[in-house]
């Protein structure tokens, strides 16, 4: 199989059934793997069935041998990689995070093979190799990626609290034995463990301060505790929210590269039209526009479905289509009636709001009344404000 | 009963006396029968009141039973059940998700009889009863759904933190004997124990690392709960944010669409006014409006109550009511002062935004204008702007 | 003393010194008393001090005896009992929620005097004098009245959790025993314990699942209870977002209220000026104003200090003050140079805004065009567009 | 050195060499004094390596004499600080709160000379040096600060939870042994040890209450806990967010500072201008702007990257920079073609909203107007509307 098609099998999003045949076969070995791997570690199911355990560990590590291989081999095939030669592509693939880590997956399979207990235990790393397929993990790593600055100087104030607490404690219980005569505060390091279990809440209830001093300083640290939680919570509240906004606008601006008579935009002028759409929610069976009314906007379905009601057939659309584009190039009236299936979100571009950009953006105008006459043939009327629109612009700008 | 009113009878948010109290019955029943089968496994209770707590409890499923037969019966009469005959409407219930549970909460009467231990346990799936009476649930419900991708983001982080816990705390750990003796890091399964307790920072206290370096390792685990938390909570409050505005717009949506001569728009021209609404808040015994003042605006009470000086009686509007409406219609002024009983937020819709958008759709202006002229009869003047606007939209649009 | 100045005096945010030094001794005596309380309860004290601290505690409840009675003098001074008698307005404090409050706190005095332990444990009902002082706390109250229906569900999912995980733990457990040879799964009851122990994350380890089913079970329920702390944090996030803008707008529209020529205005008006307004954070030492220029705007200050530079003093304005009003009313140059003393928040009113609102609200314009008049005296010259206004407002509105 | 420049090398953000060397060897020693302080508590290491560690730490301690006396002599350079006298500057900085704790800081070299255990222990304050160079740690500081009155309310409620929990738990269990003997809820104090353990969610497991009504009134504090979480998570997510959006502004407000003609605006026009910015987020590979397409807004990049492509080079502009300002000036299509190189995100300043904001502010159109002219010398044309705008700006405003 060549570079390109054998990238595509093995890439995450791929909807193609051997793609998803791969996949299938591929999450299925990685979680038999791990559970061998920690069937292994318990004495009796290795005493008992040790020898077919580890034989199937083996196939499956060599299954990671081969799919590094075919990664190797797939890497000339990725977009971008075409201006390099084939063994460069393959090196730099090698050398990126994803290849040192797929070699790593690689390498239990061969020093397994003489049964060493810790190399088996490596195993654990397969786990990660969910990490390529799950597209929300990439937004949480930009979510604490973008917090960092805040999440850090969190871990510093912990640290700051872990420190002064352990020292406080170690102050006033280092002599006094705990109910089983152990001195569990007895350094600032054993003080430490104390500290940490106890400001997570965590609570092991192995270490316990034993005069009203350290118990003191113990329901402080606690109440610190729940507010370094209630931080972090509202720090990645923030960044999440920020990430999901920045998300959606992208998926809009995606949404309006799909119309055909946009195809031809910039990415600015894209990002000008879907600042401009609103959203709306429906409630269910809500007629959304109705066959004969005047076409004042077009309709992105952002969230639900809707159903069209074209003679003789209906249609439905779902989240990603749109409906009542003519509206901007002909303002003719809409020839169906849409209703909402469900409870659906819309995001609708206004006439009047369109054609006011248009007269911000003349390079946008001329694009689009091109795209009018191309589409709508010598015969349909084009829209008389867009025509008027277009006759101005060929003056000069103000 | 006819399944018409028999289904009416049984629906949740109905606020009718018979439907009320078939809902404290039903309540009440459904906690008695959990509370019986509370007690029933408490040794001593069983031994002392087993008889008649069995037979009360057989009387609740039988009730159950009862419950059964009444929804099947009311099946033809849920909206959109008409075109269908009764028996394949009954047949659909049946098979639905509510029908097949409600079959599964009548099953424990008949089993219970021989008074067999394991059926009265299965008494507590009645709780789910509840589940159709909260409409609150269905919400959590739709924010869980959308965030479902993120989420399960988190649960793979959470098991990969887990897994790599425990090999790491097994490494560490599994010759080193608790202080009782016993080995609770013999294998990795038995380290996921002590990491889930750790990592949800549960600390039961039973497993405790005892070298420095699994103290290390179990301090980073809970620190990693800590942030599991956090984002759990950041994602939840960012998704619970987006339903409360998106409920929030269906509610101001409901608002309008109320008003008479709202009745007759589509959904899309009532969203286009819910749009136009402000929220404003007043404090209580602010003068929302004075007799005599240009009426310029109507307004919704969304929430809290305002009181209107009517001569010679006072009249209170609560939540969910609607004033000043012939502002709009006719720009006459107000004919009565109106007081916010205590703090309150108004939405108001400003005369000067309502033309403007009536200016855009001439479907609209066209819609209030035969309204207008209807409700207010031959001898009261309109209002010279809606004139106006509708003399000018008889001409094409530009 | 008459009612009106005692009730002033009781009343929290009174920044009178006599006002506050009746609190001081307030908080003072019941922090003193909960001490003593608690005091009281610990055996050794008791015998040593119990004494003296019985006495301490009396004269404190004696205290609580007489503010009741102050109470119940100051009621007919209370903002809108004038209209009832004396009589009528005491007796209805005395039978409001604060009332009963306030004579329950008074109780313990009484009962105390034969020294019963349990009457002297009534004390800690004193903690709540506080919450009347507390202005966070009605908000927090507003809170969580708001978020309501979503708390309620959000405890029938935990009480739906609960009970399903002491089911299956005890199906699971129940002829299993702890390590110490009990059974603590003997009963559902008893499951319930160990249930609620474990989804808070408590975790006091007095019950621990033995079985590798009830530990996956436990792990489950663990999870549940990161997911149910999450959902709540979510909640009360968006409801704590909405009620502090809620605060923000109110507190504007106060800033507002307290200009001088805006004091003749309905509260609609006011909100409608106040909606204006826009925040702008300025850097410390910025030239928020220099003398010289064209006044644009007026500001209110939200947050932080300015200092202005009036020859030969400076004046520093802090939060809730303004200046620059008169550029609304006369447009003159700026005769001032205004400086960030530190990072501060201004709220900005702009002429240009401000007037098309005049433009929009006759009734606005005309109340600001007697106000300048009447300030400015008959030399200043009022703004030339304010007067335009005017004059184009005698004629009926379109 | 003189003092301007020691107090430059000792500025937390200076990113010279020196101050970065400085930083470095600070840093470390902050981490190894702390470091031989939690070892020099540890018996063994005491015993064995006590006498060189003991050295190690006195260095260090010397160390921060050393830093006391340069920050001291630094005071006079800092900015401000010229018109004091040097020694008025050196007092008032050895006043300040960061003189004190550096004095304080380098007070355990003096005292441990004699090697006492206590003065070692004070070595811990010593991690309060990283505070200075946090700049996260400001920032949570002011989140807060502003939260103060929510979370202070939050904490009176936790007390009356305790309060409440611990006097009804000691009403029910005081005269209930714990398992081990004990009577854990023998007075107030002693319950309110076992109430905060399990209000915080921590659950050391040493108390336990033994009735039914004690384990119910546990329950109840362990769902308050979550509860409290929740209320201080939801707190300090909205405060975050509030800080957040303000430092953007600051940081939008600093980005439009840095344009050089906008250099001589005051801060109010400056804002003015910021406030017309809109981020625009990118995906990779779009081009922003096309060579030849008509200039019509600037860019500001906020997050991300761009490439220029200049012929014959291609230059990047990283966060902070701007590109496309002359169109603001002239009009002139763009000269050269500008891609994202990554998702970035853009604030975009369009000259529409511009130039209305230079109708309003004839201040800024004059300023804006002198730089065009200076900048683009009399060859080149000004852009058009501009230059209109300034002819009519030489009448008066209206």
């Amino acid at each position: 199989m060549e570079p390109k098609r054998l990238y595509a099998l093995l890439r995450p999003g791929n909807p193609g059934i051997a793609a998803q045949a791969w996949r299938a076969v591929h999450h299925a070995l990685v979680a038999l793997g791990i559970a061998i791997m920690l069937a292994l570690t318990v004495e009796d199911w290795h005493a008992t069935y040790g020898e077919p355990l580890s034989d199937v560990f083996d196939v499956i590590a060599g299954f990671f041998v081969l799919e590094y291989v075919l990664r190797l081999l797939a890497a000339p095939g990725a977009p971008g990689a075409e201006h390099r030669g084939i063994w460069r592509s393959r090196l730099s693939w090698a050398l990126s995070f994803g290849g040192i880590y797929d070699l790593a997956a690689a390498v239990p399979g061969f020093i397994a093979i003489p049964d060493s207990r810790a190399a088996t235990l490596i195993g654990f790393i397969w786990v990660f190799k969910y990490v390529r397929y799950s597209s929300g993990l990439s937004m949480l790593e930009r979510v604490i990626t973008h917090a960092r600055q805040a999440l850090l100087s969190v871990l510093l104030g912990l640290v700051i609290v872990l420190l002064a607490a352990a020292s406080l404690a170690y102050l006033l219980e280092h002599h006094v034995p705990q109910p089983d005569g152990s001195y569990a505060f007895r350094s600032i390091p054993a003080a430490l463990w104390w500290a940490i279990v106890t400001l997570t809440t965590t609570g092991y209830g192995d270490v316990i301060p034993q005069t009203v001093g350290g118990r003191m300083v113990a329901g402080l640290v606690m109440v610190c505790g729940i507010m370094v939680f209630a931080l972090l919570a509202g720090i990645l509240a923030t960044g999440y929210a920020e990430e999901m906004r920045r998300r959606e606008f992208l998926r809009t601006w995606e949404l309006v590269a799909k119309v055909p008579f946009f195809h031809n935009l910039g990415a600015t002028l894209i990002a000008e039209v879907a600042r401009l759409l609103r959203a709306r929610d429906y409630p269910p069976n809500a007629a959304i526009v109705r066959r004969g009314e005047p076409g004042d906007c077009m309709f992105f379905v952002a969230d639900g479905e809707v159903e069209i009601e074209l003679r003789p057939q209906r249609l439905r659309l779902g989240a990603g289509s749109f409906f009542g584009e003519l509206a901007l190039l002909t303002g003719a009236p809409r020839n169906a009636t849409v209703t909402a299936t469900r409870t659906c979100t819309l995001l609708t571009l206004d006439i009047v709001d369109f054609f006011e950009l248009l007269g911000r953006q003349p390079e946008l105008a001329r694009v689009i009344h091109e795209e009018a006459s191309r589409r709508l043939g010598p015969g349909t009327p084009v829209h008389a404000a867009l025509k008027a629109m277009i006759a101005h612009d060929r003056e000069p700008a103000a």
